[in-house]
């Protein structure tokens, strides 16, 4: 069960150009094209003729084209023409609202008369000169709450990601989780300590001190269906932490889209957003290629526990204060499913 | 479901030597041998002692020798001896009757009371010096049917062959079909076209100019249990087409041998027979690659769409004109299949 | 079903050193590791936390810390610690006894208030300078009584070892068994024989003439759970045969442990202990990759095998003269399968 009235990011925009994109979203096969250059467009991947993946069409003329006998699909899901045929009776396939923006194409898996591109987050960041942006993909085989758990519980950064951001600090550290309507924010604040190393190499990348005392934040930030903002970052030790002025802390947004594929495999869409050294192209690289290594890790972890909790599927789960962000996150979730059906029913 | 009291192809007759050959044709382990040289065997890939597949084993004056434990079965399905036991109490074995003819092994999956190796489709290119054959072997992972389909109606080729011998004159120009009791015809004929790349390399290959307007004729014969033979060939334009005197066309049957391994896989044993330069061995080899690449073409297509089949498999797919020939061809199937059973009952 | 109040063999004691090691075992999940060097401990490998697998962590200080979120395992199965937890409310998981003894990890997976180290097999060959040892481990894909069959009917060798223990003598001598017990004991003699390659290079291995007729025996024993000591040996003739004196003969002890992974499949510990030539370890390694050669052609077999009886579940096997080792042997692990049940029950 996955909330379907919502917007998921289905890819980045460089994933679809000339050729289309077969790809499962919530369960369901979508072929996602352009019908022109800039436009988008997502039909079911399953062509009304002989049942051929769409994605194995072309693109021509703003109709994608069957790669088998040449069916012409329209982007409502009507079939435009055929070679020969009169298509006025064939069957229409689901489309599916679709919206391209900050470098993504956007996807609404559900009813498409209640789609509203309005919902879809704001990220301050995209093309703006005072941010730098890098991300990847991930297909993780779990399902989609298991990266909820993980992003809304950093503690396991001390073990999983020992030798880049984590640290024994964060394990000592209580956080507190807020739930405000539909977002959950859970925050860890640690004062006066050292640096982990990818913090580290972020100060000396701003030309600040790496080996003083730092204050260092996470405040993760989920909102429905499954997107996770994480403020994270250091200031020096004495300039106000979190609202320290810029020239004394290194500032960044992680950024995470977790799209379900099926009930045990996602699309993880990862990233960072900084305000530091934002025209450093060699820096973005570097650290897009950090946290790929970073998120790797959390990879192999969460499909070995998704294996563990297929075999033991009537195992009941402990619920932590630590985990206090994952749970209310599924809370939330559920919630959002719930309305959904009685929506429906 | 599959038609049983027929022959399909198991296997071509080198691909059983010294060694004995495991396949599975309708489901049925199988696994085929020479007794002697020259002769063919086939029983259930099963040995009675312990389950081992005999086809691990070795072939023995005659028997086969199970590669586990020495016994030794006959063609007939009977343990013949086994060191230090007694042998007659033992089990027999499913036998099938087995006919090696024009370069293959025949197989006979049903009752071989009924099995009459005059059924066995004549081939008059075998063995025959004004005809060359080339062919091969692919495992393609879809039910066969999907295979009848894609070759009683080509259509597809415009689409999935474009390079080779897709051309759009073939989706533009009517095909008709016929049905003659069991045998079900689709004719395709295009008058004053260009010739597409591999009928250009045909043409050259005879000394004839491949830049002047053809005719280009599709004649596809499906035959129970799932033999399709199509004619296949261009003629320059003016001089009769298909009639056309040998000296103005280049003429070929594409052979097509389709043998169900489960009802999601099969054998697909596909040639091309032809009657232009029969002795050129160094054309046939380059027509039997080039053939080979257009094929698999096909084999990813088919493969995708019994994916998507087998996830919907409640949709209705459509039955166009174009698919008039699968869907005839299917009829025949059917009503094999059915007579089959109502003798059973 | 498995006997489980009983030992297997879980790993060979290098296998866990400063990781720990995730084997499953009787169907289930078990984590194996070294709280301090020389010591072991075996608990479930999920953790009770959030389900992750406790292989995939560290040990310090005597305690499995997970690698998620750094939960502190005991070796009884009670968390110990967690940061920032109060732990005492956290559910158990299971811990297995395990013993190290004669270089492999043992493991009880039943009840454990009935574990007896005294129980284990006593192994006279480990750490004893009249003798020699070498052997490995593999996965098999098969359920674990067929490999006990293979082992209790050594008529196999002909076939499957053609060219290395085979021998036509081996088919054409009876072998007796003897069942004393929960021991199950088939033995051959073979008198007068010439020796297959393997025990003619183990002849000259000790300076004994290879080219003269020779007794050969083979020894098997079976005992619960499903290990199998196996005597074999050559004298040269007319010296007692497997009473003769040192001098005349080559002796040695295959030994297989047989430990079930899931219904379907297998560790296998194979290995060879020998009285000649002990501290020849040139020898021992060359054995050992001969013998790992044999019995990965038993592997093959096996495997193809399962897969047969697999997909025909319904057929019966046949119960031999020569598979009275297997039978038996069969015979007393339902009859310890039994016991067990009763005890519960």
């Amino acid at each position: 069960m996955f909330p379907t009235l919502t917007w998921y990011v289905a890819c980045t925009a460089d994933e679809i150009n000339e050729k289309p994109l077969g790809r499962t979203i919530c369960n369901q096969a979508i072929v996602f094209y352009r019908p022109q250059p800039g436009q988008v467009a997502a039909v079911e991947d399953f062509c009304p003729h002989r049942g051929a993946p769409l994605s194995l069409g072309t693109v021509c003329e703003g109709k994608l084209v069957c790669g088998y006998h040449g069916l012409e699909m329209g982007c409502d899901g009507k079939t435009v023409a055929m070679p020969g045929q009169r298509v006025g009776g064939f069957p229409a396939i689901r489309s599916f609202p679709v919206v391209e923006r900050y470098g993504f194409i956007w996807v609404w898996p559900g009813d498409k008369t209640k789609a509203d591109p309005a919902l879809i987050p704001h990220m301050v960041w995209y093309d703006n000169p005072e941010w730098a942006y890098g991300g990847g993909l991930y297909h993780v085989k779990a399902n989609y709450k298991l990266m909820v758990d993980n992003l809304m519980d950093l503690t396991h950064e001390t073990y999983v990601h020992s030798t880049s951001i984590g640290q024994k600090e964060i394990d000592e550290t209580p956080c507190k989780t807020t739930v405000n309507g539909d977002e959950v924010v859970t925050s860890r604040f640690m004062e006066n300590i050292i640096a982990p190393p990818f913090w580290k190499a972020a100060l000396r990348a701003k030309g600040l001190a790496d080996d003083v005392p730092v204050d260092r934040w996470q405040i993760c930030r989920f909102t429905p269906p499954s997107h996770i903002m994480i403020e994270v970052g250091v200031a020096h030790a004495g300039h106000g932490g979190y609202d320290a002025p810029a020239e004394h802390k290194v500032y960044s947004v992680v950024t995470d889209f977790i799209t379900p594929e099926t009930d045990t495999s996602m699309h993880y869409f990862w990233g960072m957003a900084r305000q530091f050294n934002p025209g450093d192209k060699a820096l973005t690289a570097q650290i897009r290629e950090g946290q790929g290594k970073i998120f790797a890790e959390d990879m192999e972890m969460l499909e070995r526990q998704q294996k563990n909790i297929s075999a033991f599927p009537d195992r009941k789960l402990l619920m932590l204060n630590i985990d206090t962000g994952g749970v209310q996150s599924r809370k939330v979730i559920d919630r959002v499913i719930a309305a959904e059906q009685a929506v429906v029913a």
